[in-house]
């Protein structure tokens, strides 16, 4: 098959030619559980740029060359001897991570920490190609109206997206704030579950006043552009107290800083961007009661209910098109900032 | 009456006389719900040393002299015109907060976060005397049973511990950990509190091999001292995973980057403690998925959940009296680790 | 001043002439936190049908002749000398129970449960009248925008709706199912609280098709005509697994199995409604897993959420205006289910 | 094999010859993830009464002749060809569940909600015989220092006590009551979760003098008999305010009345036992805002977690033995009251 594949790190994006187009050995079915994926579309993600950075290699074993590519939908194409409930041809959305299903996390529901689990596009070969292996108990199976290659971002970008803003959506009342970092990929999804799921007045800070037009046409209420004086204006919106959630989908340079400083006391700051550092003294943190909460991905019912949000039109994901030969074009453009909403590969 | 004043602050704590036995102006009712209490006992605190060091001006405004103490019990001597349900000579323990129990925070239970409030001993004169000023709402009844001078460090020293404990222990399950840093004054109530409320197995960490005795005695599964191998040792324990929760009492030096590496992917880790810093990339909270959660004292609820712990001897206070005129012997003691438990002022 | 007083209980609600409109003493200040508030509105409530009937006369100490009207909103006219926080003229809506917020249960925010309590219009003299007493504790101050008259409903039936309907959303994920049994005055605004504060899918059930067509205005998703294949409709809308929540706003009747046979396993049924009974065999809940929760009114800081919906006009609230001397007519159209949306009283 | 046979119902349990002991086809591995698992113990449970009186009839679908006993422990026999993780010989506890684990309820770690599964001993074959055929997802490994025989009723007994202990743990604070109502096979071991996972005060009511002596040797705090005046004494005790929570393990006769008339406003009464009804009008529980909560076994995690208790020897199981062959016998000293703690068969 063909496929897209990292032959090299790039600490600083700098080459413009981050993967290869080229033939690739097709994936196989190893284990009775395993299932091949026929790819409709597969989501080009900010943690490629980070894995093509190098920033992953001490997180995660994987050896290069390979393929990378972990938001991905497609078509089952074949399956092993123990697989039941799907069938060749149904459309699917794969979560991205592949768990067995035995281990005390997963028998709590929660997949997302299995003792053993893989993640292709990170640990193993992903969907930047034509077929994926990946295992029964990652697919949901789609219904008619959705295709393949506009879904395939909610697998990671819109999951992560969906965790966070849910989970601060169980503690958001009716005259509490919740600010929102970053309204690009993840950003944009996450205000519009946010304004599914609670009635808290959404706050978006972002750079870009494109970015901020969209978030308001996803339901933020109020835009604040990161010009500087994002921090004094959250305040006066916040009624000098700042939010009762903020959830920084950039978490890198001042945004850390800065969310936490938009945080009320009592409050929560959920970090779901990265590449920067959260350095404060443990005196801030008594005296305010403030909560830090890590957000990575979701679980299978979680992209199940995000799936239920997208059925019913109440999260709509903003796509772009590319093909994937041209997945340097895809990844350059993310880079520049110059994708607005999501980029999928079509092979 | 008499107090023991603070004149001046002591960055290094190098004086040894900290603060001066001297009369002091009688506290007098100011407001319809104020009250007078006789002190039986003031609790003497970690945070008092850190209010000599001049750790807290940022945070407060308070002027020099005045009068710390924030952790007191004693005896009902004088009260507003609107005071109701206690009378002159009730045996009372004192919430640390003065608040006046109409804004949103207090309504839902949250005193803590009041948007105003006194603390006596912090910003306001404290229990380092004869008579303190405290208001209506801050007040318990004690039973007869109990001596306001064997209670007093239950108010500041006790809460804080109970509700960090607390909150551990509604997601502790059988079969889980938690490690408590640090076994002195809070760290020995909060062992027994988690032995009260879950069912976790507790893991003390402390340099000191008398305070990890103390801290079984409390009730502690596990002792590891702090040697430089303590987290190679709390892996061992907890199965190479690390604890679902970390409470951690000292929160300066090696303990917060200590206590976070102990914490569990998922878990959280409680800060309690203070004086040092936190300082991670986003990217190791966002791959473990960890929580922080700053912690500060309790509400009066909380403080009357405490004293039914209390009466049934779940939980016992380790205290060393000393007089009054005593206070800078006390802080000293306390500042080179000489006090076993609590140490508090006996006018 | 002049009120609508009720003299005698009327069990058949027969007469149509339940109240008199007559003079009666004005309130006085009582005590230094006392509130007199000239009534802008009083909402009639299907309760105040109840008390006519006699209903609550085993659960409630109240004499005859007395004044009905427990939702009120109207100006402050005058208060006691240890009110602070308003003043006269300010416009204000009232909490409908007075407390004195020194219990466990209020301290607790709970004001609800509070060990001492008065309810005006069920235990003392309520708002079918000019003036009103009641605490400083229970007042919520209005912005200019809203009037009294058309908020007044919102302190019981809002309320009420509005507690049992964020109970729900606490639990309904998205993919989930709400069922309404009853689209009246509590009911509508039930609806666009879940609409609110939760992705659920609503099913509304309801005998009359003027209020199924309201109910869907509100937000409903499914309206199902309650003709006795109701049970049959809720089934097929929930793929034949019931509701994760069904709210029952008649409580009376048919309403009550139904509303548990409409259930699923592991849901909840919430009662709010009453009048009628629950029977079922132990063994029913034991393998369902059910759930049944009553609903009584809501909490303080629940009003301020509840208004804070308002404000923002995601909550509209349907009335109907009476004069106060129509107060029968009112409770008239109300038996005999005239009223779309909700009754005020307009001295 | 040898089993012990249901051949016919007996509604009054007036023969006394439940079962017959006699040669049945041994289980065979029919799909992939079956194990076959040889018993070393079955629980005798009250289940097992009520399914011989034919009160599970219209519940659950099975034909007789069948075989009884969903409490089983033993060791590995044979597996199906997907099993992984254990191996011939090695001894496991079963949870009473088979499932495949797709489902969404599964996936959320709500095991015992799942769309489709099998409960061995209630609509299958069970234990009351030398072999068992039950599913992978169903085994949690013993260690070498329980014996099967010993532990298999916390299976179903066990792990119902401890699931609806377990839910009430989670609201029950220092300073709240939690009654228990009977002190039989399961209720020795709620008692003894309660006192492990919370620190309320436990007041067990019985008939039993001998059974509430048991009861606080396992840890209950006040003990009540169950004499027509146990109403009066639990609210004496309580304050007059009746308890947060009353776990009723009893659920038939007066227990049912009682024990809603022994929760406080505001608490919740878990249903367990069954056989009676629940009647009341809707009207008390909107008053009191009560909640009515169900209780059927619980997961799979939930084992695992009473397994740890058990473990450390905060849960021990009083338990009887019978050899196969006598099951009738155990069978009618069960009906009788004389078994104390929980019989168990031998094969």
């Amino acid at each position: 098959m063909k496929a897209a594949v990292l032959h090299r790190y790039d600490e600083t994006l700098g080459s413009g030619r981050f993967v290869e187009y080229e033939d690739w050995p097709d994936p196989k079915i190893e284990s009775p559980t395993d299932v091949i994926v026929r790819i409709g579309g597969a989501g080009v993600c900010r943690t490629d740029l980070h894995v093509v950075e190098g920033i992953w290699r001490s997180k995660v074993q994987v050896s290069l060359p390979y393929v990378m590519g972990h938001e991905n939908a497609g078509w089952v194409e074949a399956m092993g001897s123990a697989v039941t409930g799907v069938k060749v041809g149904d459309p699917v959305i794969c979560h991205p991570l592949v768990t067995s299903g035995h281990c005390l996390a997963c028998r709590r529901g929660d997949d997302m920490h299995a003792d053993e689990s893989r993640f292709p596009g990170i640990n193993a070969d992903g969907g930047y190609a034509q077929y994926l292996r990946t295992g029964q108990r990652s697919l949901i199976k789609l219904p008619k109206t959705l295709a393949p290659k506009d879904v395939a971002p909610y697998t990671d970008a819109g999951l992560t997206a969906y965790r966070a803003a849910k989970k601060a959506s169980r503690h958001l009342l009716p005259g509490e704030f919740a600010v929102v970092i970053g309204a690009g990929g993840l950003g944009h999804i996450g205000i519009q579950v946010l304004a599914a799921l609670c009635a808290a007045e959404i706050v978006i800070v972002d750079r870009s006043e494109t970015a901020l037009k969209l978030a308001q046409e996803c339901g933020a209420h109020h835009a604040v552009k990161a010009d500087g004086s994002e921090l004094e204006r959250v305040l006066e919106i916040t009624r000098g107290q700042g939010a009762e959630a903020v959830i920084d989908f950039v978490g890198e340079g001042d945004a850390v800083a800065q969310g936490l400083a938009m945080t009320r006391n009592a409050g929560t700051y959920y970090v779901v961007g990265y590449g920067g550092r959260i350095e404060l003294p443990t005196l801030d943190m008594v005296t305010s009661e403030k909560s830090i909460v890590g957000n990575l991905v979701g679980t299978w019912p979680e992209l199940v209910e995000l799936m239920a949000l997208a059925d019913r039109g109440l999260v709509h994901l903003k796509t772009r098109e590319y093909k994937l030969q041209d997945a340097n074009q895809a990844l350059l453009d993310l880079h520049h900032g110059k994708v607005s909403g999501r980029a999928v590969l079509i092979p």
